[in-house]
């Protein structure tokens, strides 16, 4: 095991100030492609990140501290982005991502100490999980998310780069 | 095809403000785990990183606008980064890349214009390569090494995440 609290907090603070960096006034080319029918724009990607700090990883470290296993989470949808369409352009919804990121991290740090990780909650579909096994989710979440945006970027040049395509490993998956 | 030299710029230009942001005061701990025998540390990909803006992108633009097919580009050694061990700290390379990347770039405007992308030269390895498809593969090699960061960090919580593994891509690869 690896996880320790304040490393995993380094990873979470920097998440979107790099991806607001990265895609801010981007092309619009870039942030609206897509890897084909049914997958994410990077667009989605970022709605998706803050309906995750809305409702799912303080709220589920809540419900551990108030609840144990005694009740469930209620499951976290992850199309729910796909169905209510912000009006919020993309510099609004990468400033709402760092704004809700940032007041959770606070809360994370007001909320949980290292003598909390071992505690244990139920997840709807894994049961029994324990607080740092969600926290060391959140950076993988965040980390899975960020590939995500830079590959569905890269695809972009699939067929641009010629014969060079047989180096690029982010082109074949 | 997809290629704009505007909006390859674009991200040419982000990426070392993106991974400095990322990486900059980031724990040890998370800058020198790797994916296990033979794969590289987030600090070896910036080295590898460093390495192509010294000897490859713009050298072969050169020497495409220079020699055409005429004469074959030198091969670039992926590896060379891995033998000649740097005394600087992250830091300092972070810097570094993003220096050479700003000249780079200040280069690539004044040698190529759209009418130059067509232009041909002779790859060791995989004969005649154009202008257009050397440049796209520069943005797709950028956007290859940053989901190699994430994906080498992600790695670090592969058994801390416990359950939730089954939803986290990036640790499957």
């Amino acid at each position: 095991m690896n996880f320790n609290l304040q490393e995993a907090i380094e990873v979470l603070k920097r998440t979107p100030k790099t991806i607001g960096i990265f895609l801010d006034g981007l092309s619009d080319e870039w942030m609206t492609c897509n890897e084909g029918e049914g997958t994410w724009s990077v667009i989605e990607v970022i709605d998706h990140l803050i309906e995750g700090e809305k409702y799912n990883w303080i709220p589920r470290l809540e419900m551990i501290l108030l609840d144990g296993e005694s009740r469930p989470f209620p499951p976290f949808d992850r199309y729910s982005h796909l169905n209510e369409k912000s009006e919020k352009n993309i510099e609004q919804k990468l400033l709402e991502f760092n704004t809700t990121r940032t007041e959770n991290i606070v809360k994370l740090t007001k909320l949980i100490t290292p003598d909390h990780l071992e505690l244990t909650g139920s997840h709807p579909a894994f049961g029994k999980v324990k607080v740092r096994e969600l926290i060391s989710t959140w950076v993988v979440h965040d980390l899975t998310h960020i590939s995500q945006i830079v590959r569905v970027m890269a695809k972009r040049y699939k067929l641009d780069v010629g014969p060079w395509i047989e180096y690029l490993g982010v082109l074949k998956r």
